[in-house]
């Protein structure tokens, strides 16, 4: 039995979680094939570590997704494995004072030497240097920054180099936010904390408010939610008309107010999502149901379906 | 009986959620009573809409809460009730489709007029540009940002305004992704993308780990988990040594990865809270846990207790 | 701060869960002022392992509530405790392996030894022999059996002797799926699985329809879900009106469809539950909520407060 | 792309749920290839409202599931649908007070005309007659009268029929919490209450301790869990070895105690489970699990496996 053979057995009689994942692959199948549509990928929680990287660098070449926004931890992971770095599998059971000897870090039930952090540390702090160098004074936008990276990552798996290779926008609203802070601080304090690198805050809103302005349509995936979510939300909310399409996978619920778990129907109050949009959330944990999704959507496209790039930014 | 007593019954004889409860009293009472600790609250989720804003500048007032690391949104918000918004208490049943027509923005069972986000958008703008113009070409950070809105707004209930008054830092990791970087456009249009204001993404990381390492102590109170919690984490391990208190309400759980359901053992791994350090992680919603915790330390502290004031900040 | 004074601040000015629970406090607090309410209490969920015992018969003798609905499980650990047995406070992250080998069982951070269980074993074979020789051949239901069980346990803190003393109806539809099913093989056995005790499986569920029909109003209050939620909202059906007053606390969510995570909506649709109900289902853990709301309620109701017992059972 | 492609991928690079559900495939393919092992399927949870009965009934048919524990009321949905009732697809926002007047019930987003309950009722009461009748007096275990309905249910897609056909044993630990307790009200009160259909609460006890006992190794697949989980592991307990194979599907957690959301850790504790024991649990909707899991595993078997029916019960 073929996955999206499953995915039609539970929209003909799949209810509860399996009725939500059915109408979720219907939902992208529709963004995909409606080639008007602008596709932003919305990732927060460890998707990079637990092993999603190709998958997603592989929606990115097909131009399945036209635009990522990511929490900067998802790529500091692809960073790190585009360097040489692995991510392990564990268990959750470990004892953590151990590991903690031992310099292994632990998320979830995925291990990562800290060599593999300190290399990459080593490493970027010298690419912080060369793009301020290039960048002459001039403040970046974080996705100026993401392509900055790709540019310099030779791996055709990492994210960031797919995003760069394929003009494919992608945010970090929360860069500081990760190792990459960090390796900023390295990178100031070298340098006596003078003329380092400066990525303006404020500066990829224009870009994603006009990428949303300019698209025909906008859809959106989430996973997990958070900045994320709030970033390809209030970029659409900018256009005054909403999202088109909306697919999220998360575990949140929504009655202790965070936005991971609202419903896509308080979405709607805001304005950020059509009243008519497609919409669907999927309670679940993305690792499973995202490639699902993905392979059934596949799977339906078949081999001869292309989908044309977008050109959406303005340069490079 | 008071919310103390009702705690003491809990140390005594509750399990499950009653015992991590009183465990997370005895923890926050600790931090409180060590001096020589810098108590950082970290806030995701919808703490202000849902009604704690006067609560935590409350604590910031009286020096129980030393630095405050926080969603754009939450202080989006504390801006809103400061400049005369208000957030309504509706229903989490309502129709979001006639919710929208009328022009009201649904968080739950929490409403807030679009108005009131206009009068914000309206009264910001001119806000950024007399920063801007103060600040003469020199990029912010974002606690930099935080202390010049809180300067701005007059309203003693304010968590802004009483990070201002009594120089507690207050940085906002993810400033961009809220109404800051909507309103933020609209200010660098109107100056036709010219000399518009600079928060520069990586400022604030020197300044969040130099408090963590000038610190005898640090610890670590989180609300959700999310972009703020990584952040006060990230900071305490440049210390080399990590936090030494912890406590943290949430509702999520570890099993999926993201770092706001992650266990406390999981951050040992990672050298950013200590083996031996205090903590506890309480599943509820924050709304009714933080509230309780902090009824049963001030009523532990009693009258006479005074937390004497942190002079963390360089520089005003 | 006493703890419904909190409870009043959350009326005013909290939303989500603590909005929640303040109307959790309000429904429970009508329901005990109408004295022709019938209050029912459904258990799931390790209750009394988790040290609710006192609390919960304090409540049945101050006739605050008038029929309990339980699983088995919460009985016999009430049994385990009226017979000298003891819950311990363990660690979550205990070896499992090696309790085990220590002979001592684990619910979450709770301890009970096996050799309590031994005991009980020991103990209620006896008595199970003198219920069967006292009914002559006569099947019991589940509630005859509970009260046989409260007559023979001296402690005054248990359920089930305070469920005996007071004429409290206490209801166990799952009755064999505990230890008791176990104690009944033994007891069988012992007797070549002959003219063992019989509990007719049906025979409370005329009995807890009655309770309801004879009613003016009836109310629930539940813990958990799962099987004693179902039991009460189906004897409620049977009265062809439904409950006029439903309070629930849970830490399920609606969307994989099980009962216990079901909203009271859902419950209106089958007739379970009035569409005027006063109604309210908090999301936490009722280890935590349950003795909020017992105390707020009880400080409401003051010291004079008294309210009538009822005369559920046709018989003892 | 196949189910068991996706999973071997799942395997090789799936971390969190992807990981876990792909050890759940190797642990029911492990049951399913160990001839010796009595392979038990507890069920709560609204399973058969959700379209999974023709799952179940196949893999009861081709003995890939020993021995069912279910709720009633999942039983009393299958005799629904053997009936010629239907579960119709709805929507989690219809309006239950519209539901109510139209007689529709809701279960989440499945809807049950109050025609089929009515239809059920009437056709159930004439069948206790009938089974009272053929029983003589003689009390009942749950396993039997599940037997006996399955017996007077034509359906071939019904569990109920199918337990039957292949003298699979069904036992229903809470019969009495469903409808069939309704039903045995309307049956004994046409009777005047005498000479109703008696089921023991307790008769079944032996039967499944003995299945345990006399099986060289016992497997547990468990669906939510509730008193269906705690049944199937208080048998495996009187065991005196505990279960060999363990694969949980949930949504519940640990921290509040609840026996759904207990890890596999905490039952070894019990002895319920072997230290060594073949174990798992899955965080997620059973909805989708189940079907992945059984197509995975029937892709790996391949046409010409063949699992021998067990002979379980001592009679018929």
């Amino acid at each position: 039995m073929t996955v999206d053979q499953l995915i039609h057995q539970f929209s003909n009689s799949g209810s509860f979680g399996a009725g939500r994942l059915s109408t979720a692959c219907n939902v992208y199948e529709k963004m995909v094939r409606d080639q008007e549509c602008t596709i932003f990928l919305a990732l927060a929680g460890a998707v990079v570590p637990a092993g999603m990287r190709t998958l997603i660098a592989d929606l990115i070449r097909r131009n399945l997704i036209d635009v990522v926004v990511s929490t900067g931890a998802n790529m500091v992971h692809d960073a790190i494995e585009a360097l040489g770095g692995h991510h392990y599998r564990g268990h959750w059971l470990m004892d953590d004072m151990v590991l903690y000897k031992h310099h292994i870090y632990r998320i979830y039930d995925v291990l990562v030497p800290e060599e593999d952090f300190v290399k990459l540390d080593c490493k970027l702090v010298d690419i912080y240097d060369d793009i301020a160098a290039k960048s002459k004074g001039e403040s970046l936008s974080s996705s100026m920054f993401a392509w900055e990276l790709g540019k310099r990552l030779g791996d055709s798996g990492s994210i960031l180099r797919a995003a760069y290779e394929s003009h494919t926008p992608i945010f970090l609203p929360a860069l500081r936010d990760s190792e990459f802070g960090y390796i900023h601080y390295l990178h100031a304090r070298r340098r006596g904390f003078k003329d380092a690198l400066v990525v303006d805050a404020f500066k990829d809103v224009r870009e994603i408010i006009e990428i949303c302005r300019n698209s025909e349509r906008n859809g959106m995936i989430v996973v997990g939610g958070g900045v994320p979510r709030n970033t390809v939300q209030s970029a659409a909310l900018a256009t005054k008309s909403g999202l088109d399409y909306s697919l999220i996978i998360t575990m949140d619920r929504p009655e202790t107010g965070g936005l991971s778990g609202s419903t896509l129907e308080e979405t709607i109050s805001w304005g950020k999502l059509k009243a008519k949009a497609d919409r669907v959330m999927v309670i679940g944990d993305a690792m499973i149901i995202l490639p699902i999704i993905a392979a059934s959507v596949i799977e339906r496209l078949g081999d001869s379906f292309k989908r044309a790039p977008k050109r959406l930014a303005r340069n490079r």
